[in-house]
């Protein structure tokens, strides 16, 4: 991964490790360069902090420099408070004195949406990477190192000295700053940096998360992200998190139309097809969510629970009615719940004496509050198909004291409900303080214990089988490429596009080309009747529609009178457009019609489409997507996400069809997506027949469109 | 709507209204029977409390009597917190004082899951219902007139003061004044009253709803339910809660099988099929959501907000990101945010100068928190699409004070989603105090949104109009069921089938019943070619699997043979059965097939299935239900609810469906499923033809099944 450079690297670690700083634009005025001067200062004492304005001599209390250029060292961090049109010179003259990085809080660029804005940080990052001087923002709020109680930033909040393994990189310091930072303290949650990255004019998400994947104490990195500036960087970032184990859990803006239309009036970030980018996260293993509270949770959660021992849960409440709706929730997250041993139930059963219900959930009334809780945990929690304890209740710190000693002296994870105030001091103070992973409500609690889950199977799913790697393209292959751009036009006939996917090893209905209305017929008398005749034409993309395939024809009759008909059609579909003539094609019957697909994502690249054939796509939209290449265990999880794959396994008595040869065209066709990017602009198979078990599958047409 | 007697609504007015108490089982120690003495002493100067102990001369000060017989006065209330086998006696003995109404706190009954506990809780009720001392519970926590400040609970806990229009009914007790009763006075949410039903072997949540709707004081009754005991009073109770246009919000267990296993293990009530109840909520106008702050948000927002004037909604923030985030939520929930006018535009431009971002949502940065603020909600609330403003942010007492005033002084409704901490005393405070609808993430807020229109919507709906009525049965309809009836026998063939739903008015495929190959081929040459011909037989309810059924037969030779084979195939799958004959059949080309179906909740009563045909019915499960009857414009809104309808509107260029005749179809089946309730069992048309428009439907095969 050649993506990221040390020196790059480096001036993040400086912007956030800095030893010396200019806050340029520093103000007496508690406004955004007083509020960054005033920050500095809390780490006086650690770091060399200086103001720059030429209007003041001392700001609070430090002397202040009338120029970068004027100060006694080079600063290992510029902080960027003037206003737009004077930032440029700024970095010019930091880069002079040698300045490691730069930190633009001034706004007033590519977010005000008109062309010399943009133009103007466009230089903002042609500067950075020229010079080597990087820079986060513009229109940020800077960062914190909260770990080392650092804070380069224009916000006058701070954590009140909670830190804790979880990094968080926000485009919207507004937000970085404002519900991520505030609610996490007051949630007990500690997070180890803050970064917020503005317009991304030069450094982004990637290059600060790519930052946070090789510090040691950052176990979980948490985001808010409008719009990615480059796909394919993320995919980096995400496969490396992958190896490490750290996991990415974020906010992405686009879940409507709505909002993609405000994040870009204000970003100028693209923010890209969101459907795509659901099935991109589930594929590289990204958690997304959609709330302030969820993102701190989960994160929360994956920081502080080792992999789950076994994918059961067991739930324990002070209340019938709690732990039902816990269940429920678990239930409709498709988290797994076994009953009791017999062990547990009898044992938990001794202790309840005949009050409560001792069962998966159970409901233990008052002995949630009780000396005998932790017998009753450890029944629940130490059962072979267990592998996180729920409790349920909203106890005094007596009961906060028990779980987090179960928490300690267990394999088994442990998540707790808090059904009491969000403001408690009693009991949920303590389990705070110990990082016992709390949710407030069933539904997110269930769901993060699903992320939990999830990230740890898609995980060992990677370890096992790796991420799908681009081969070689084959001499054969290299010949069909070849053949097609000698053509020396974008589009494909059928018969010309089935060259190509044939060289990757899709099998082809059987089909023979005709010239003239004889050779047809031989050909159909060769292929055995029935038969399917279509113009073949790189110039008649839709056939149906031009009048140009006639089915199922049965006799030599047939077979003349439609050559006759479909080139008849086809001339005037195309006039002096390119016919090959006509493609005389076996009928392939039982077998079941899907569609596969390629594109090219203009920020994520080859793209790969999955469905079932006919209305289902077109009216449920039930397609699975994926980056290419793909695995071979990743093709069946694509089929099997696509609803309509029930038709695949043998519906309503029908043979279960061959999806094993199915895989094998998906993993084929998108490592063909991912080795002619650049070539291949899009590629239709549709139909692709499914065969029975065992008979294989077979391209019935096939459209292919290189760049033109 | 008889479903309620005065005499019961009246009970419910005592045990909310007391004005003497007997706590039967009270103790000095603070366990239940202390906590519910103990919490009724609280009111101890409007209410006369009487504590039954004979163990005891005084309790907390208060002189115990021996027995409820020894009591100077017949209590409104006994509160009951005795073994449950002292239970029934103790009824007994308060019914022959004179008691009007009882609840029962001792647990032991059907949540034991044992036959004996549960047949003695159906004495309980039994003997509520017929002495008319009726009870809560058992296994309860009681109930509390907050507005009124008088609790009959064993819960120690209070609301601190806090009193408001939102009446709170729930089974679970440890919900009621757990999560729901803490976080309602954490959140500044004022309760009118609280409920918790228990095992409701008597009164159950539609009986206490019932009698909340009837409250001036309760605006929205918010509930928590793991099974209804009956779905009729539930509808019974929603539509008069519709004519009062008093919202109900429920929190209902069943979302997944591992609920309603809990649920039931502990209420003993059915939870019944959840897919269904998702439908009839929504036809009745019940909204349903799934945690703690949800239900307690949502029923704030309801009952302090009136119907928005437009459906426009306007979003503005202190930030881009937080403001992007709303709308993106907004847009999910299928909100709308209008762009802004020109007007309003040029106004906001005028306060930002420069800075931020005038539109919808708007990004007005520090402005927020200025006293350009009013200036700036005004422009973006006073437009002429919009209803409601949503302001997002988190300022100081100075900015709620000024939001405060733009909901006083505006008929647009407002809302403010909170993104600092909860525990906000700055501004928050304010905002809670005011009754501000405060929502702490951008999701629940565009749900709480969706909600208020979607209620609005659909209650306008309602009031136009009405709840569909049941029609008198016709003479001819009446005949059409004797004539079925007359036959003996619970199942009916095709063509039976067909007589009774032609008596609704469903147009049928024209057919002919024949006894022989020539009456076939009679028939045929009278309908004209193609023809379909099937056994008849109410003995073969699978006709394919059968080999009963031979479609398309273009001539006089086919429908001879056909005849011959079909018959034959009817005596092997039906040896013995009724054979009618056959049925010479129109083949119906052209139109798109759906099913329509019938069948029977336990629970809730008639229900009506509408779904397109064939395969998308069991792959997608892609189906509306509704209970019956409906109205045309109910039958509409089934429509376009399935998915698949897309192929009624004209797909891929064919013409668009007779939906018209669709719907009265529907109508006119969902009146015959409430008509003939005790008589039908299950009705299936399918396939329902659906032709191009102005030709009508068709149905080409129907079952028909009698109670038997």
């Amino acid at each position: 991964m050649a993506t990221w450079t040390e020196s790059q690297l480096a001036s993040i670690d400086k912007m956030l490790n800095p030893r010396s700083v200019a806050v340029v634009g520093a103000t007496p005025r508690m406004q955004y360069g007083g509020r960054f001067l005033n920050a500095m200062l809390k780490s006086g004492d650690r770091v060399n902090v200086y103001p720059v304005n030429p209007r003041y001599d001392e700001i609070m209390g430090v002397r202040s420099y009338p120029s970068v250029s004027d100060l006694p060292e080079a600063p290992d961090l510029v902080g960027i408070v003037v206003p737009y049109h004077q930032v440029l010179n700024v970095l010019e003259e930091s880069h002079a004195k040698g300045a490691k990085s730069a930190i633009v809080i001034s706004a007033g660029f590519s977010e005000r949406d008109v062309d010399d804005r943009r133009d103007l940080q466009d230089e903002l990052g042609a500067f950075a990477r020229e010079s080597g001087l990087r820079i986060c923002g513009p229109n940020c709020l800077g960062v914190a190192n909260v770990q080392d109680d650092i804070w380069p930033s224009a916000s006058s909040r701070g954590s009140d000295g909670l830190s804790g393994p979880i990094g968080l990189v926000c485009q919207s310091g507004a937000s970085a700053f404002g519900p991520f930072l505030t609610r996490a303290v007051e949630e007990g949650i500690g997070l180890s940096h803050i970064i917020s990255t503005g317009n991304e004019a030069d450094l982004d998400f990637c290059d600060f998360a790519r930052y946070l994947l090789d510090q040691d104490s950052v176990k979980v990195i948490a985001g808010f992200v409008e719009g990615f500036k480059d796909g394919r960087k993320l995919i980096d970032v995400a496969k490396l998190a992958a190896e490490r184990g750290k996991p990415i859990v974020i906010i992405k803006i686009g879940r409507s139309d709505l909002g993609s239309r405000a994040a870009r009036s204000h970003t100028a970030a693209l923010t890209g097809v969101d459907a795509l980018y659901d099935e991109v996260f589930a594929q590289y293993g990204i958690t997304r969510v959609q709330d302030y509270d969820e993102l701190l949770e989960v994160s929360q959660l994956l920081a502080h629970t080792r992999k789950p021992v076994q994918s059961g849960v067991a739930v324990v409440s002070h209340s019938g009615g709690i732990s039902s709706l816990t269940a429920d929730m678990c239930g409709q997250a498709g988290l797994d719940l076994p009953p009791l041993t017999d062990e547990a139930r009898d044992g938990i059963n001794d202790v309840l004496k005949g009050f409560g219900w001792a069962a998966n959930p159970s409901d233990v009334t008052g002995f949630a509050n009780s000396e005998s809780f932790p017998e009753i945990m450890r029944h629940m929690s130490e059962q072979p198909r267990i592998g996180t304890l729920v409790v349920a209740s909203a106890g005094a710190d007596a009961q906060a004291e028990q779980v987090i000693a179960q928490r300690d002296a267990s394999e088994r994870g442990l998540a707790f409900l808090w059904t009491g105030t969000r403001s408690s001091t009693s009991g949920l103070s303590r389990l705070k303080e110990a990082q016992i992973p709390v949710f407030y409500v069933p539904d997110k609690l269930a769901l993060g214990l699903k992320t939990l889950l999830g990230y740890h199977r898609w995980r060992d799913g990677r370890l096992k089988d790796g991420f799908a790697q681009i081969p070689e393209v084959s001499d054969s292959q290299a010949k069909a490429v070849a053949d097609l751009k000698s053509l020396g036009r974008p589009t494909f006939s059928e018969h010309e596009s089935k060259q190509l996917i044939s060289a990757w090893g899709v099998p082809i209905a059987r089909e023979a080309t005709a010239g003239d209305a004889e050779g047809a017929v031989a050909a159909a008398a060769s292929l055995g009747f029935p038969v399917a005749i279509k113009a073949d034409s790189p110039d008649i993309l839709h056939k149906t529609e031009a009048g140009v395939i006639r089915l199922g024809l049965g006799d030599e009759e047939q077979v003349r009178s439609a050559y006759t008909q479909v080139m008849s059609n086809a001339s005037q579909a195309a006039p002096g457009g390119t016919i090959n003539g006509a493609l005389v094609q076996e009928m392939v019957s039982g077998g079941v019609e899907v569609i596969v697909g390629v594109s090219y994502d203009q920020q994520l690249g080859p793209v790969l489409l999955f469905g079932t054939g006919g209305v289902t796509v077109e009216v449920y939209n039930d397609v699975a997507l994926r980056l290419c290449p793909i695995t071979r265990p990743g093709a069946l999880e694509m089929i099997d996400q696509v609803k309509g794959s029930a038709l695949l396994r043998g519906f309503r008595g029908s043979a279960p069809a061959d999806v094993d040869a199915l895989a094998d065209v998906l993993v084929q066709i998108s490592r063909m997506a991912a080795q002619l990017e650049g070539t291949l602009a899009e590629l239709d198979i549709n139909p692709l027949m499914v065969l029975p078990e065992g008979q294989g599958v077979r391209a019935v047409d096939a459209l292919a469109v290189f760049e033109g």
